[in-house]
């Protein structure tokens, strides 16, 4: 595969996100170039199986010929698809776009043009473009906004388009999101049509191309939808106004509520818009909706979202591990977020939660051949998955099985989009620091705000391995900061810089010397796995503990049991800790006396002596895998969360 | 109020269920009359107040001129109410119905004149009556049967003329079902339209109506229906064909699963297809899937249904107390279930869990003032309701507030139907013995199988006080048995049968004797508050403990507490027991050390000391209500698992 690091190509430049201010500068798509290990081997996999099984399967689902019958005029013959189908065409041509700046493979330009030019066919004359309203026998433009999910569909274009901006500069899908962006700052300006879409996303769209292509009108658009969203503008709905964020104005808001995936990307375009603006307050309000839901309405994974009936957060401290919802979407929605926030404000929290929720929510959806994909991500699954069957739609993949193809199929090309930009979010600059926040074997280079100009190679097994080593390949004569995060869960982590080897606490530390080409600094963090328990307010995992080790959460399955099945059954003893053997974590857990199934279930009994006591348990040394890798062998029951023998 | 015991009025006899054989007898809707007590008090109410509420509603919401509409040739209108709101107006005839055999109140009379002739009208020349489907502007009828719910709403019009035949004998109501049962048969008989109803219901309906008209076609064409489910029938929906049953036969099923109230049903009126065919695989079926479902898959209030999602049941051993669904609906259709299996088998647990589902759900759903209603019952509320608005047509009352009404109103006239016939649950006969299942003061009068004519008085203070006294006041001169059920919480009850006194084990003690007028048999249930823990399979409520006091349910509600707030951050000290003062119960709390609500709720910490270890804990005595009387104080906290101190 060819890498390119830190083109430099002019005009095209940047990654998903280029605020004009903040604590830290992100880097080009292409500064970073990830050759090995863990998100290597995701990022190869997106690009050489799961780009083209989305447009395989939304070809075969009529999704791109939505834009044909548009386009020719055929509307009034059946629409298949969702209403919002259109956006993962656009989540794909991000995808490409973005994974074509990383790589230039000419065989993806190809694939956008192909794309870009049966989409733009389907454009109205006016800059309106949407498969599923406005065209004979269709609901008319608009005539749906809680459902209808138009301005989210055009939010996806315009992101598409930020990404061809930001990796070949303008071209002709930049050329179709200036019209469809300029139609709908028309349509929705202050004083025309004073509505805003149910699902948030049109915002991000208009922010990002705005500062892309330097066009403050889209910008003040997605200011206007975001300060307009909150007062109760959209149709009650039996779920409740705060299941599309329009229940409480984001200014006020005081935690994530609602629907998971609409919460979080109007959270991260509120940041935009609050950087862009200079709005101190509105930043400062994200900060406290993010700092509450992470603290009481977030999974050990990442995973946000406790409930299916609105795909939405619940309640404070309601968490369960079974009925988590935890979408793929969201986790990428949630990074996004993160994201935003670190750029801002530079305050390293934000990073560790990103590492979080791309190694346990992420990278969880694909399935190792980068052709199936869970939609939900749950805890524990009681019952083990059906066998998968690769040739048919799945409603959504939440039981146990990733699935190829969903009737809902968001999670795919966001997965898709999110890797094929993962390096953007390993690194950023400031004025005289290179700052280092997830770690992969590869190389960064990048130019600092002083003008200096450094390349590191990052050597690193990560996170098999703890021992992170940077090597300066390239550095100018001036003294410069290499800042590296020390992540939140790594106790007792050590630096060699040289001169020694310290200890260093979670949170930032920083090299700031005059390097010399070939210098190698190594960061050692600790591996051992961890036994973690949960806030006691979290009901749901009362008495039971999960495993940890480096940034993966660990889970038992059923298929590593002495019978391989009857996970039920079994807590872990945690008198011993977990050990580590061969690279893989073991518990050793022992059978709980068995109970009958065929009575009630509950019972007026003492106090239980402690489990152990007089019982002669059968006791057994368990693997844990990691939570990612779960149902990669075959149906399996799962939990996260092991009750604890006492 | 005027009560006539076991009025034998000819013809018009029986309760809802009066099946051709099985181990007891059912008795007449008047043979039982409760005069006092809490389910006195909860029929009175349901007369004073219920019905008429009911009534209004539906006059409000438009559901009653539904019928107008079609009568009138207006069906080109917008129709109000969802699809099944027809079957709202026959259940509240149902309850009506029985009323008016327990207390022959002239009103309820006229009141069922009235709205049957509003309903007659309506009826298309084939029988066919439905006010959604079939006329000028709406789909043609059965063209939806996965949701249209037209025989479901067909089944609750049929039942409500059973009890219309058994307590005045033929009428309009009864003529009117004969014609839609016999449009029924015609339509979806063998070579016919070979389908099912997504909701069952007709089974029920159909089986009863034969059964009371003695019309054999209507037995067979409830079989058929419960035959013909589970072949993957009805059409492919996202939530899968369990959620309607359609997915294993009745015959072959091991759990109930899927929707709960359509399980419910189903299994229902398959122990009356069972019963009348002589059909022992049938109804071993049944029993099977309930004791499954109530080992796995049941509350400890009784409750079914874990999922809001597909308001279904979850996977075994989910029982989440938050999210717990317990719709109201499938409290009454529990009830249903078991009173079926009970008459059928003879088998005391049956009669064990309608207790406690009529105290811990049926009962928990009325408003006191029988004006407001629980859909869902949950076992835990977060966080406290708010205050409610008896002016407004709320979703479902599903957080922490009943509700006036509901856009799906089925519960209110599912509680009504059932409190109208309470009654009927509480005692049986056989050939020479009275079994009285249920508590309550009053009288029973029954003719027993071999001609003895028997009266006896009831005097208890049942559930408050556990003395319950049986006095003689008619008895044959042959000797016959009182069989009384010992509830299977009922550890140390004991019998004072004259002579003497003796401890007495849950399940039947009978009294078989000679009677004289005035004879007094006094049962003495132990009411001390009990300790009760749950299956370490449910993950849900590890290391909590609940509160049981006779067959009632505690729970804590954040009003009790010191501070009226934060009832997450509370634990129970089961060191002390559970006392009783004043009525009430009491418990001792204790306060858990603060955690901070802002920082990552997860950490790796090592096996924590017994929370009572080093800390000088604030604790607080803490009385405990009735979970049936939840909510009744204003917006509160609740739950029934309290984490225990340890």
């Amino acid at each position: 595969m060819t890498t390119h690091v830190n083109s430099d190509a002019g005009a095209a430049t940047g990654g998903p996100v280029v605020p004009t201010r903040g604590a830290w500068r992100p880097l080009d798509v292409a500064a970073v170039a990830v050759t090995r290990g863990f998100w290597g081997a995701l990022q190869e996999t997106n690009a050489r199986a799961t780009l083209e099984h989305c447009e395989n399967w939304m070809e075969r689902e009529g999704w791109l010929a939505n834009f044909d019958r548009v386009a020719e005029g055929r509307t009034d013959l059946v629409r298949r698809g969702w209403e919002f189908s259109d956006s993962e065409v656009y989540k794909l041509l991000e995808a490409l776009a973005w994974e074509y700046g990383r790589t230039a493979d000419p065989r993806l330009d190809t694939m956008i043009e192909r794309l870009t030019a049966r989409v733009a066919r389907a454009m109205d004359d006016d800059g309106y473009l949407n498969t599923c309203f406005g065209h004979a026998g269709q609901p008319p433009r608009y005539s749906d906004l809680e459902f209808g999910h138009e301005l989210y569909c055009t939010g996806h274009l315009l992101q598409a388009a930020v990404a061809r901006v930001r990796t070949v500069g303008e071209d002709a899908l930049v050329a179709l999101a200036r019209r469809t962006a300029d139609h709908v700052c028309r349509t929705f300006a202050p004083g025309a049509l004073e509505r805003i879409c149910g699902h948030p996303e049109i915002e991000l769209g208009l922010a990002e191309l705005g500062r892309a292509l330097h066009v403050d009108r889209y910008v003040e658009q997605a200011a206007v939808f975001v300060e307009r969203r909150g007062t109760g503008i959209l149709r009650s709905i039996p779920l409740g106004q705060a299941y599309f964020q329009d229940d409480v104005p984001v200014r006020d808001a005081t935690v994530l509520r609602g629907h998971a995936v609409r919460a979080l990307y109007l959270a991260a375009a509120a940041v935009d818009v609050a950087v862009e603006n200079d709005d101190a307050e509105l930043l400062a309000a994200v900060e406290r909706q993010w700092e509450t839901t992470v603290a009481r309405r977030t999974y050990v994974t990442g995973g946000m979202g406790s409930r299916h009936q609105d795909e939405g957060f619940g309640d404070d401290w309601e968490l369960p591990p079974d009925r988590a919802y935890c979408e793929t979407c969201a986790g990428v929605a949630s990074v996004m977020v993160s994201w935003r926030l670190f750029l801002a404000t530079g305050d390293v929290r934000y990073a560790d939660l990103m590492e979080r929720t791309l190694f346990n929510v992420v990278a969880t959806s694909p399935r190792s051949d980068g052709r199936a994909f869970f939609y939900a991500n749950p805890l524990q699954q009681r019952v083990a998955g059906p066998v998968p069957d690769d040739t048919v739609v799945s409603p959504r993949a939440e039981a146990g099985t990733r699935a190829a193809w969903f009737d809902v199929s968001c999670c795919p090309t966001n997965v898709a989009r999110t890797l094929a930009a993962w390096q953007t979010y390993a690194a950023a600059v400031g004025e005289r620091e290179l700052v280092v926040l997830q770690y992969a074997g590869g190389r960064i280079g990048a130019t600092l705000g002083s003008g200096t100009r450094v390349l590191v190679e990052v050597e690193t097994a990560y996170p098999d391995d703890g021992l992170v080593t940077f090597r300066i390949l390239e550095t100018g004569a001036e003294a410069w900061g290499l800042r590296m995060r020390v992540p939140d869960w790594a106790q007792g982590a050590r630096l060699e810089d040289g001169s020694g080897s310290r200890t260093v606490e979670p949170g930032f530390v920083v090299v700031d010397r005059q390097f010399t080409v070939g210098d190698e600094i190594r960061l050692h963090l600790p591996m051992a796995p961890r036994t973690t328990r949960a806030d006691a307010r979290i009901d749901a995992v009362r008495g039971c503990v999960a495993f940890e080790r480096g940034p993966l959460v660990l889970c038992a399955e059923s298929v590593d049991l002495p019978d391989g099945r009857d996970l039920d059954v079994w807590s872990v003893d945690t008198a011993v800790g977990p050990s580590e053997r061969t690279g893989q974590t073991w518990v050793r857990i022992a059978r709980r006396p068995d109970e009958p199934s065929t009575r009630w279930p509950y019972g007026t009994v003492p106090a239980p002596e402690s489990e152990s006591a007089g019982v002669e348990a059968e006791s057994a040394e368990m693997r844990l895998v990691p939570y990612h890798s779960w149902a990669e062998r075959g149906p399996s029951a799962m939990r996260v969360w092991l009750p604890e023998w006492r």
